[in-house]
């Protein structure tokens, strides 16, 4: 697999929701491709409407840099190397939630951005849809 | 139905995908909830760049209006009388393809906006979307 | 080629200039990648300040259409099918300039964007640049 | 030299690459003129496609403010006397990778901004364009 299909990022989604399901949260999904290009979208009603910038921003953030929006954050902190990197490309974010989807051959074709509880809750649905794939 | 769900809009979205490929067009359908909000965003892989930030100011644009993009499109021309009117709400669209969604009380409750073919096979997906409620 | 090298984006870039310098005028031109990314930008010194923002659109707006940007205005006018397109994607522009970049296959793998003279003669530099492909 | 011409910034931003390409990482080289206006910009393929923008940026805040990106950053972190000076401008970056390229009569005539590698691999390669001047 070298392009993400509309199809994969549906299965992907539909698992994460799943999961936020037995979490008991709202999550907003979005799924970019791997040219950060908006491939997918859900928001299971009633989620935070805040979070829906936040989704899109993580996955966008998590294929910029090709690397999980946590990890970004901890060199982006005032005393981290790239302090202040959250202020380029119209705006990124750097806590969890984001993480690039590779394929099997170590590929990253894409990234999934989930937002809508804590922080931690995001990263688990975000590896929740990484794993349906 | 006073609230479009997550489900509906993606059985929407999934029967407007399915219209396209009998035409063989390649889509970006957004559908936005009675606020505006977007709800639900899928692209076939492939299918042109520039209709992701348009298929979603589409169904904004039928949203903020409650009416058919392209009936603003009517009124909005240099002769009409609401010309200009796209400067607004930070960017409107109106050629078809945006098209409001009623409950079976006539109540709006959302929108779709579909981009990726002619304007015509555009208002056609979305029509196709709407059909599938 | 399904991907448009740096080598390649510089050399179509230089191609340009010299058949701009032929006419003398002084060029603005960008070139983009499959996805609408910047691959390569040069202005000529003393090329007008206004064409670097109008050479990257012009570039942007022909891979997100993958057309030529004076196609794009023939059916963008007031009296046209998508009438306001220019609105969308953080602003297109749609008089001549923009050129897709396709290679032996047929396959749309970048666009290039000029502007600093006349709109004829950004259309003529483009042309010059994808000769040299 | 008072003027830096787009042929000159062309061969800055070759020093670089070829000094990139020696430590295998894929870099954004964005080079502008005594104004701030956008002369030359180059990405290898396969660099990372967020660090389009804050190549820019660099080259943008070194010119702003004559200074390395780096100097400004120490002067700007939480405890700083200038803190918070990123959310001026439209957004600068602060950390390493920004250099003001000066004449031999020591006037500030532009400035390069590196971006793909660490923020050390970052003012290495700025260092190297600035060598071949």
């Amino acid at each position: 697999m070298t392009t993400l299909s509309m199809d994969t990022a549906a299965r992907l989604a539909d698992a994460g929701h799943k999961a936020a399901a037995a979490l008991d949260v709202r999550m907003n999904i979005a799924i970019v491709d791997q040219a950060g290009h908006l491939l997918h979208f859900s928001r299971k009603e009633d989620a935070l409407l805040g979070c829906i910038d936040l989704a899109q921003r993580k996955a966008k953030t998590a294929i910029l840099f090709r690397m999980p929006t946590a990890a970004l954050g901890e060199i982006s902190r005032p005393d981290g190397p790239i302090y202040g990197i959250e202020w380029s490309n119209g705006g990124l974010i750097s806590f969890g939630g984001g993480l690039p989807i590779t394929d099997t051959e170590g590929r990253v074709v894409g990234a999934v951005g989930v937002s809508g509880g804590t922080a931690d809750q995001d990263v688990e649905i975000a590896r929740a849809c990484l794993a349906a794939l």
